[in-house]
């Protein structure tokens, strides 16, 4: 008998109108997400690299006539030892639930991602990124894999405009939104959240005459970074201890919001592995 | 009588099916803008920083109906100082001619980048950026900004499948293509031409133990990143006098190439404002 008597006999589906299909189909829509407590991936990479991070996957959807039977990441295996209960679907039925356009043939429901500010520890050390308004869920995946590849504490969305778990930032984050800490919460809760962990606040902004290579950013320290359109907010330069930019001799100077958190967070980190602390 | 008599009056079109539209639409085929030596800037901003650049469209549409005759940057006046034949356009003829989804009523069509790698000069302080196949536009207009703001000497594109001159490059560069020079070649090429003028190759791999931080890239270096889905290829890793990495301390670990481009080139600007060559 196999440890996990579901992963032997995944259940088939071969109507477009089964009620699982239409429960997944649902799921495109964030207030149906929010409801259920639960968020959708989609892809062959996305799903190996969120069991990667740890992601427990309640139920697994593959269509064969897709996939080919190919698992050469033996995801199904994993997702089963994880408790996934397994789906196998027919072309037409996978069609309907799937989020993607072309899609892979790989669908999989998992718990929503926790995003209570409370959840985040604070210590000497930590290094947060702050997202204020952030939009395109390119830019946020960038920084998720930004803040896992640099050993970043959390992620915080202050304002947040486009949600954590929009399957399109969990695909442009490359799995990565399961692996590094989150949070969303509106910027005055942050900012008092902030003032009372005695993180040192840097807002980048071209504002300014302060080189980020200037700013100590060895203690407990925040990036924050603002919208595509408009940067950051006011509110948060007021609120900031510091303003720092990045160097910059060009013709038009800009610089993608996902580029300069990266530089302003490996900045941090060089600065760590220089004194030792990283 | 103003300076140039063609901004005074722009010529109206009112039908989708004017010749001048139906140019325009073509031009959305690579082949057509080859055929051309033209290529397209679609956008207010885009405009805007592509004039900032130093383009000279040689024709200006826009939409009244769609940008309710507001011009607060003089996109209009500034293209026909330059030589650009003005055009206004009915909206259902903008929108047979606009290239995006959600036009804002401004396009122009202006003289084909130029991407001749002879045209690019190498000296003691030069910085390249490399691509070998990077595909996605967003990538592509992430790593012309950094260039842009960063200073390099060129970015050059080896065995190219997305070609600078494409509209929604031209889009996500938020104009710096015009800004920063530019070439596509073969990588074969590619590689004798940097190994003519004695340029120091550093590839940029996870597969390493070398940390770019350790990579002296103070005299004419290029810095090499390959393609979003594979990397770089084996012949550019064994061509390349060195390879590097990013610190990386997460469970993925998993860079977007626009932000590896952005790391390697700020530690190489870093580098040379330390020893006072940037």
């Amino acid at each position: 008998m196999p440890s996990n008597p579901r992963a032997g006999s995944p259940k088939e589906i071969s109507s477009p109108s089964n009620p699982h299909v239409k429960e997944l189909a649902a799921l495109r829509r964030r207030r149906s997400r929010q409801a259920a407590g639960v968020t959708l991936v989609e892809g062959y990479e996305e799903l190996d690299l969120a069991l990667r991070a740890g992601v427990r996957p309640r139920e697994l959807y593959f269509c064969p006539a897709l996939t080919g039977g190919a698992d050469p990441r033996n995801v199904v295996a994993r997702a089963a030892e994880r408790g996934a209960a397994l789906y196998s679907l027919s072309r037409q039925a996978f069609d309907k639930a799937a989020y993607r356009e072309g899609p892979d043939g790989w669908l999989a429901v998992v718990p929503d991602i926790e995003t209570d500010l409370s959840r985040i520890r604070v210590d000497d050390r930590s290094l947060f990124l702050i997202c204020e308004s952030v939009e395109k869920p390119g830019n946020l995946g960038s920084m998720l894999r930004t803040a896992d590849a640099a050993g970043v504490t959390a992620v915080i969305s202050a304002n947040p405009v486009t949600d954590w778990g929009n399957p399109n930032v969990i695909r442009a984050s490359k799995g990565t939104v399961f692996a590094v800490p989150i949070a969303s919460a509106d910027s005055e809760q942050v900012m008092r959240w902030l003032s009372d962990h005695e993180v040192n606040v840097v807002a980048t902004t071209p504002d300014t005459d302060v080189l980020m290579a200037d700013v100590d950013m060895t203690g407990p320290t925040a990036i924050l970074v603002g919208s595509e359109k408009y940067g950051l907010s006011d509110r948060w330069l007021r609120g900031s201890h510091t303003k720092a930019k990045i160097p910059m001799f060009g013709q038009v100077d800009s610089l993608n919001v996902g580029v300069s958190a990266a530089l302003f967070t490996y900045e941090a980190v060089r600065q760590r592995m220089a004194s030792g602390r990283h």
